[in-house]
């Protein structure tokens, strides 16, 4: 039960860079975005969630503008290393999945397509099982609800490695056979139809995620 | 693999009831939207489905709205039975899942709603291990896409039976859990909102799901 709004999540991050309170929420934001709510279990959302940040300005810094990029990028580190520990502690979760898309007409787009690949039940048990199944990509992909449809593929133009070998290229499979193990797994999907890219981080469907679910009793 | 604008499945319907080849669509779509488009195995859609009626007129039945309406009754009836044994044969399913949603704004809204609780993980683990877990179908029917947004629910006025007994009535749990088991199981939720209403059949998630999905190799 972990997807973008976000599950039950209390997340606090402090620190002594000197901010307004008004400024809080221009670091903040993207920086949740691109990481919080980029990540998905199960896809299932739940009542309550919240990242908050603190800043007590403790540190007396001067702020110029290479300072504030240096802090905004600070602060997404430490939230993309957050959100990617709650993936990684996902109900029986024996793999991290980093999905990235690539080429698509929006950064939206991206989103929508990284989003579906992230929560096909059919992508994770083939995650689970070690499998570089570019088809199961390929049909999550083409099946991500987009602007009242469905988010734009060429075939030809489709590209799909898993840990950086290309599995399926201009349309067609490569015929390699990457062999996937430990616990992280990389998905790039390239759709080669414009500059919009997205990233998103989910974890696979496993015995142990059905187990942990179905005797969990109300 | 089997959800609304299906997974590959063809179903081949005949009838000896006379219909000129442009009234075909007319009585077929609205069988198909109640039965083969209220279907989920596990959201995931592919890449062909088709229903197929044909229709030889060999009965010479005259036509008249009465007879109309008992073949557009039987139609629906074949479609609802096809619909159902797919559900059953789901992959690894040990339980059917009735969904019915009832007092929804609208018709459409209560599809929506129906359809995120039968393609919920946690509801169909919770179905798995026999729960009558009224909070995951509720958290399910809260986040249900809807208009941009989520569909409407006031908890004060939602009710929530397993098997014809209410768990859940005006904000509060009743107190009574139904022991559930056998190879069928109905949710109904009421909004208590409006007169939409809609039904969706699901199956289970289960450690045979994980395991047909997890160890097929491409």
């Amino acid at each position: 039960m972990i997807h973008p709004r976000l599950a039950t999540m209390l997340a606090i991050v402090t620190t002594d860079f000197p901010l307004a309170p008004a400024e809080v929420d221009s670091f903040l934001r993207p920086a949740v975005d691109a990481t919080f709510n980029r990540i998905s279990v199960d896809g299932e959302c739940s009542t309550n969630d919240a990242v908050v940040l603190l800043a007590n300005g403790a540190s007396d810094t001067e702020r110029d503008a290479s300072r504030d990029e240096a802090f905004a990028h600070a602060l997404r580190g430490v939230c993309a290393d957050l959100a990617r520990q709650i993936v990684e502690d996902g109900e029986g979760a024996t793999v991290l999945l980093e999905i990235r898309v690539a080429g698509a007409a929006s950064d939206d787009e991206a989103v929508a397509v990284a989003r579906r690949i992230a929560t096909s039940p059919l992508v994770k048990t083939a995650a689970f099982g070690r499998d570089p199944n570019w088809g199961r990509v390929l049909a999550a992909a083409g099946s991500a609800p987009w602007n009242g449809g469905f988010a734009q593929l060429d075939p030809d133009r489709l590209r799909v490695a898993f840990d950086g070998t290309a599995v399926f290229e201009r349309g067609a499979p490569t015929g390699v056979a990457p062999v996937l193990s430990g616990p992280a797994m990389t998905i790039d999907l390239e759709l080669g139809l414009g500059t919009g890219s997205a990233a998103y981080l989910a974890s696979d469907l496993t015995y142990d995620y059905v187990r942990l679910n179905a005797e969990y009793t109300t």
